[in-house]
């Protein structure tokens, strides 16, 4: 492979003539650029990107850490941050947290090592201090670092309220929700606000937990299955997609009818919840924009393109199916 | 942040020393090495990956192109690649190719760049002649590019075959399969052996073509609504997952009996068969061993490790659900 010694030595010019010539460093004439060019094409030269990102001490990479790739949001989010950084001329580096805080802790190093220019992180597993001692760009999905690190979310307060207006629509009396435990998340809010909505109705509200490390179908339908035998008296279930989709799954088995017996309202309306029958009323999440804001905010720092939102929240909408017996609005 | 000339002056030695310290490339007396570890840890110095990279001329980065990130079989294979390489050392680039040639092309081309150390290809827009020009190591999950580049998949003849004993266990006459169309993919003779097979037992075996780059739900769903309605004198179907996933759910909507009425059998068996109930019987690919053979079969290459077997196929297995009626073996 052709290398710059041999393209400036072809042109016959300096080392770093070409240099400045193909980096855009400084002036070059066009009669010189024009022979650096004709040489670059007769050697057919590619220029070793790891010199030059070194040069530029930036590497055009974004490091993504989610906690299950193959869990149904993430692998969309994933999806469509790839994208985006892809039209803006990044690449993505994706890591599988997995509950484990050592990746994510490895992950969260390169940025330090210049690996990746900065890192969208949608984990939660990893003490907030461990980010906040890193000053490179870093956006956070849906996880509250205080004033250093932007976050962009969903409003789960409103997905909260919209979920509970169902239920009552749907004159339920007795509703469990199913939340995660992690502190200083977005997501918790919708549980908060869910539960003082219909307690205000005089609905009963209980909820259990799952540990929020845990994001494999197994587990959520083994949860179903302990709920359908330990809450038999319950009218309603609001839970992520998968715990809902589960816990259909398990009600069908034993012979339940949806929505007559129980509602169910799923929280961010993943294509899971079109690939069962009834499909599963949900409260959508706008995925793509969530990944096209995150990638625009970690860009904008990484090229001090402007100034930074510290948090940007998006709006949430139902996205009805037949899991509730309200099918539309006003309905 | 201190540089490896810090270092240097530190402990009083030249750069060279410390890089061959740092990077273990050449001989440094012990108690030199001691000086240099002791300046490393009192300025705190993190080696700069970029140089490291460009002094190792290795990235330690794998780039992975599939079609479609959000799938759910690629989301899983993806899952385990990454755990996979990190295992190992190797961090995890992602291209989602969405059926667009260009996009492939420009991740191949890092090969070139040393951005990544070698590719795993999932993805089957580009044309054969485009990966074969690359000297650099590349793995082929399920897509035959000749000699040169080694090929992991499933067995996919055995799929055809356990999907074909299905039907004809379920006394099935009039079949329909949905099969792509990318010539050079192992996946094509599950659906030869399996229209082979039932043909010499009598029945009838139409198949219906998808475009080989459409992934999403929604193309699915709207060619399941075509097949329900074009095709309604068919009592059994073979698909990948979601195109299964999708009949079911539109069958169910027009009150059709399952297994009653038509047997179902799923291709891939990711989650997605266990989410809709029934469950769908569905030939199972074994996607952590499929990871883990790619991932070792390109890392043995970057590392010259050892010989590369040209071709690994691993086997499948029927994964009972529902939507036949044999449910077990010889029931």
């Amino acid at each position: 492979m052709a290398s710059i010694k041999d393209v400036a030595r072809e042109a016959g010019v300096g080392v770093g003539t070409v240099s400045r010539a193909i980096n855009n460093t400084g002036y070059v004439s066009p009669a010189t650029r024009k022979k650096i060019d004709k040489a670059v094409q007769k050697l057919n030269y590619t220029p070793n990107e790891l010199a030059r990102n070194l040069f530029r001490n930036r590497s055009g990479i974004v490091g993504v850490i989610v906690p299950d790739l193959d869990h149904p949001f993430f692998s969309c989010l994933v999806k469509h941050i790839e994208m985006q950084l892809y039209k803006q001329g990044y690449k993505t580096m994706v890591c599988n947290a997995v509950g484990v805080s050592d990746r994510e802790r490895e992950y969260l190093d390169m940025l330090e090592r210049n690996i990746v220019d900065g890192i969208i992180t949608g984990s939660h597993c990893l003490d907030g201090e461990e980010y906040l001692r890193h000053e490179k760009p870093i956006v956070s999905i849906d996880r509250d670092f205080g004033p250093k690190i932007p976050i962009v979310g969903s409003d789960h307060m409103m997905g909260g309220e919209l979920a509970a207006e169902l239920m009552i629509r749907d004159g339920r009396k007795n509703v469990l929700q199913i939340a995660g435990v992690s502190p200083h998340i977005l997501a918790n809010e919708r549980h908060l606000v869910f539960q003082k909505k219909l307690e205000d109705h005089h609905v009963r509200v209980r909820s259990i937990s799952m540990d929020w490390n845990v994001f494999s179908w197994e587990a959520f339908y083994e949860a179903a299955r302990n709920l359908v035998d330990g809450y038999s008296d319950i009218d309603g279930i609001f839970a992520g997609d998968l715990g809902v989709v589960a816990y259909m799954n398990m009600a069908s088995q034993r012979g339940m009818h949806i929505p007559e017996d129980i509602s169910l309202v799923g929280f961010d309306a993943t294509s899971v919840t079109k690939m069962v029958y009834p499909h599963i009323t949900a409260i959508r999440q706008n995925v793509p924009l969530l990944a096209e804001v995150s990638v625009n905010t970690l860009l904008d720092q990484i090229e001090q393109r402007r100034d930074i939102l510290h948090r940007q929240i998006l709006n949430v909408e139902v996205c009805y199916g037949g899991t509730t017996k309200a099918e539309r609005e006003g309905a």
